[in-house]
């Protein structure tokens, strides 16, 4: 282990000495797969960074629930959507704001120095992000568990303001953002939404942070945060009149906590088993057929 | 041909040693115009790059049509369109699509070594594209036929998986997101409104892909995507009245498919005739007026 | 003058060799502001590039009126706005417009070789833009005149079109997208609300294509067209209830042409003085207080 | 002071020439913090450019109150949201405006020589964003007090237009755009309301233009100028319902001015002390948490 994460920082010093990041001069044949995260990297848990990276996931998750949930209150409480934001304004608030946060909070722990760019670094603001970066071992079971309870923590916190600003009565009444599968729907379809919803924007992160398409093409970083955002704008659009939308078990959980009504619970697996599923699909739908990393022996 | 292709090569090595891409240090005298794709490359249906590019626009075709018309059922259920996300929703679930799948899609077939930068690499999503791309000799016959197959059979499977989420009743009822032509408009319109909207998204790509303009200014590839999202976006804004907006024959096909009644069919020749004459028109323009390809022996 | 084309290649050929484009290595010091254009330079007549940068700013504009006339038609004829893209799709659809349009049309003529970026080379689609560069010398008389007729023909050839899709019975009905003063406002609001939102526009266009900026900046000119669309868009937002907004005399000339109704012609001035107006104050903006190219002689 | 300045332009320079900006090659280690401004620099005061950064500050508020209370005038005056560009309209319209007037005017003055990049070279066009670069020492107290300042009367000129075009009845029964606590909100909220979204706002713009992220990461300052508009717009979606969102002194302040009854002025210091709250915790986390530089004496 060791020996290998030597030869990653030589090869990264060598590497930005011949060819400038940014300047799409690397052919297929130098790129290397970076190696995959170990399973649990000691070393982590005594560096800042590690902390850092989970104090910035708190905080992301904190105000992406605030600002999502306030705006359906907004248009809840609004007699007509039609002087409210509306739900398209919803669907902009929840994309828009991991636009936004993926831009900001990325690159901040030290990932960076396997070479995964933007999003692999931090900023998943989402415990099925974390799961599908996992199974592609992009980051450690350590690393990943403690991102996705400090996600959970923010979450429930920043549903907690919300409730605090508005009031429980009103909070109650307009059932403070939780995901509830709509009546006309059944568990499956429920369930298959957020799998097909959770492909859509874990495929889009993988595609913004696949490290050999960053090498061969410098554009393909620099946009990066916003695909990212519109997917999630996107499967808003598609999925609000059946979920509400999760694809973000942290955002699910996180209302329900703080809403804590029966009918809130009583779905809540749809959005835990769905967004896993759905990640560990576009995991494996990059990894193998995209990328086909497991038959690159030979390569 | 083998030479021609050798020749590539070594050209394209060349160049990456002495003028890293993005830094626009190419002058115009330097560039030489990419060799046309073959009618018939057999070597391709040997790679595996080629069936994995097939692949690759079959997902996102039926990632399209499966945002997009669940988009769709959702605003046509909806008592008011005030309480959902709106005709304005709608462009935006096609346009942001597009904006996604493109930055996802494109780069991932082996073209790029004819340096056709992101769409001309895949990531067409659309047999119309795809035709253009053609006329302009940017890809095989084979390779061509081949992606409209796989996206007509992406765009039936994802019109098919919203008529599973809704049911059928429902779906018929809100007649699956099928393009119809309004009545009001005459057949003229309806084809000559495909024609205008379909030369906008292919001049679009045109200038996107343009390997002259992205040597020569390295800006325009990296925004690529976007423009490319919105023409799609726009021409919902200006058409969705008239025909729903095809400007994507496979995205017509699949939702007439699962819907199957005998209005969808009547019109279905609109949505292939227009498209396709639009997407010529814009690779007419393109290689004659703007790159005036044809006249440049003598350069 | 031959003289001084030739010390513009010669430099231009040596800052390529020394400083890549897109690095932002040069300083301060290095940058010298390229010449005026002349006001008559016969050359250009005899040139292709000089009648292809006329053709795109006809098909640019075009396709300009062709989509945003047929979106106002659209959202006029729906009997409630919230059944249409509404009033914001309209602001999309003129801003988005101009976003593509400025990509895709942008650098097609020769003035590339002024080092004027994107937008100086072309892509204006705005008499108003025109003038604003030609005050500031970015592009010879000649040229100027050329853009600008070219601009109106296609802008009444694109409204032609939609009159034709339409039918001219619900054209008139509608009122064919003419920029009309609302009641209720003066004309002397009208006239001025025209003349700071050009400014708002000329002067981004100014701050995208600042080529003191772009060497200095590396990343000004990759997001370009973005802030002028958004700008067509925000001024639209803000004065669709003054004037239906202008901004663009060649835009309100082919809406009232075909139109041709008095109430369209009476206030047609105001869509001309106005926007030549902004136009004029932001080239003095930018060119004074901005960059105070008068006061540089000792630069 | 003298010797600090020669080091850092010393140090550019060496800097350019080894190692393009925007090419990500600088590591970790070469990394130094650009020392802080100092709290008087006397050497401003006798600089065109301090000027200069000050009428860019006046002119860009002023363009952001007139479009933006202009829009808002727009809404309130239409008797059916329906048939305005809606709530959603007037979020786009601060965002929007943001994005563009931050992507014209950064850049203008002379920090640039420290190299914050984007934002802090002018461009605030808000008072708490001046107030949290100052907190963290990249701008001098003069000139954060002479930003304020010309934002501030910009802000007010730029609402008195307004007024202006509407008549000063309608600008009076619509209520001129001012910041008012709506019913059934405490004023903690309120101001628990402006502490977040300003804290979004001004932790965006950090990140946007922290120096050691632009140094190792070259796409980080392309898109600034985007997430920092959407932020605003965000905040927006989510308080627009709650206070009309401040989040800019300058904008409360000029509102309230031009319109000048008491129902703005009671609730005017929400909007002052809120951001100002906002802004500093923003600035602390980044400059504590994220960045860790009062612990870096070692490094």
């Amino acid at each position: 282990m060791e020996n290998k994460e030597e030869d990653v920082k030589v090869g990264a010093n060598k590497f930005s000495e011949r060819q400038p990041l940014g300047t799409a001069a690397q052919t297929d044949k130098d790129y290397k797969e970076p190696p995959p995260a170990p399973l649990f990297e000691p070393g982590e848990l005594k560096s800042w960074s590690f902390y850092r990276a989970g104090i910035a996931e708190f905080v992301a998750t904190f105000l992406f629930l605030y600002i999502t949930i306030l705006t359906v209150m907004g248009v809840n409480r609004s007699p007509s959507k039609c002087s409210s934001v509306g739900i398209q304004g919803i669907a902009w608030a929840f994309g828009g704001m991991i636009f936004a946060l993926v831009y900001c909070t990325a690159g901040i722990s030290d990932l960076m120095k396997f070479g995964l760019g933007w999003v692999g670094t931090g900023g998943h603001i989402n415990p099925a992000v974390t799961f599908g970066l996992f199974l592609a071992r992009k980051l450690s079971l350590t690393r990943a568990v403690f991102y996705m309870v400090m996600q959970c923590l923010g979450a429930i916190c920043g549903a907690g303001v919300v409730k605090g600003f508005e009031g429980g009565a009103r909070y109650e009444m307009y059932k403070g953002g939780a995901n509830i599968l709509s009546s006309g729907y059944t568990k499956g379809s429920g369930l298959g939404a957020e799998i097909v919803g959770t492909f859509v924007l874990v495929y889009t992160v993988f595609s913004a942070t696949d490290a050999k398409r960053n090498a061969r093409d410098s554009h393909v970083p620099i946009l990066a945060p916003l695909p990212i955002g519109f997917a999630v704008f996107l499967v808003h659009l598609a999925t609000i009149p059946i979920t509400g939308t999760g694809i973000n078990p942290a955002r699910s959980l996180g209302a329900a906590v703080i809403f804590n009504k029966d009918v809130a619970w009583d779905d809540q697996w749809i959005f835990w088993v769905g967004p896993f599923i759905g990640a560990a699909l576009a995991a494996v739908y990059h990894q193998i057929v995209i990328r086909a990393i497991p038959f690159k022996t030979r390569a």
